[in-house]
C-alpha cells in the first residue's frame, strides 16, 4: 500500500482570504515576525500497490485536474509519501 | 525572507468527508487503483528574516494553536521552504 502526495496552493496573483485572515491573527495571539500567509491544500492518496511512475503519472493527471482548479490554483508538488521531493 | 510550510492533515479516526468525495469522484473520472484519500491543509508562511530556529518554534506553536485544530487534526510536519522534510 502505498501513498503520494499532492500539494496545492494559490496562484501568487490570486487573492487567497483564508490565509490572509491567518495572517491578521497570527500577532493578536503573540507570533510576531510574519509578512504574509497563503494557505492551501495537501492530499494524501492511498494506492493499491506500489507506487510506480505509471502511478505517479495518473495521480499527476488527477492533481491537475480535480485536485486543484488551474485557473486559480498551482499543483505544488506530487510525490510518493516518504520520498524527497519532486517538482510536479 | 524565508519561508516556512506547514501541513495539518484530519487525524485517521476523524471523518474526512472532504476526502471522501474526493475519492468518489476518483474512478468516475478514469482514475484506479485508489483506495482513499485524505484532504487536509498547507500553509506557507512568510518570515520577516531568517528562518532561525526560535522562527521555527515560533510557527510550531502557532501551527498547534492556530493553524490546527488539535481535537481532529494533526500537524505534520514544520520545515523550511525548500529543506529537508523534519517531523514536527
Amino acid at each position: 500500500m502505498g501513498r503520494v502526495v499532492v500539494e496545492v496552493m494559490p496562484k501568487p496573483e490570486i487573492l487567497d482570504p483564508q490565509g490572509k485572515a491567518v495572517a491578521a491573527a497570527l500577532p493578536r495571539l503573540g507570533f510576531h515576525g510574519f509578512t504574509g500567509v497563503r494557505q492551501g491544500k495537501r492530499f494524501e492518496l492511498e494506492v493499491d500497490g506500489a507506487v510506480t511512475p505509471e502511478v505517479l503519472e495518473q495521480v499527476r493527471q488527477a492533481a491537475a485536474t480535480l485536485l486543484s482548479n488551474p485557473v486559480i490554483e498551482d499543483v505544488v508538488s506530487v510525490v510518493e509519501a516518504g520520498a524527497q521531493e519532486a517538482q510536479a
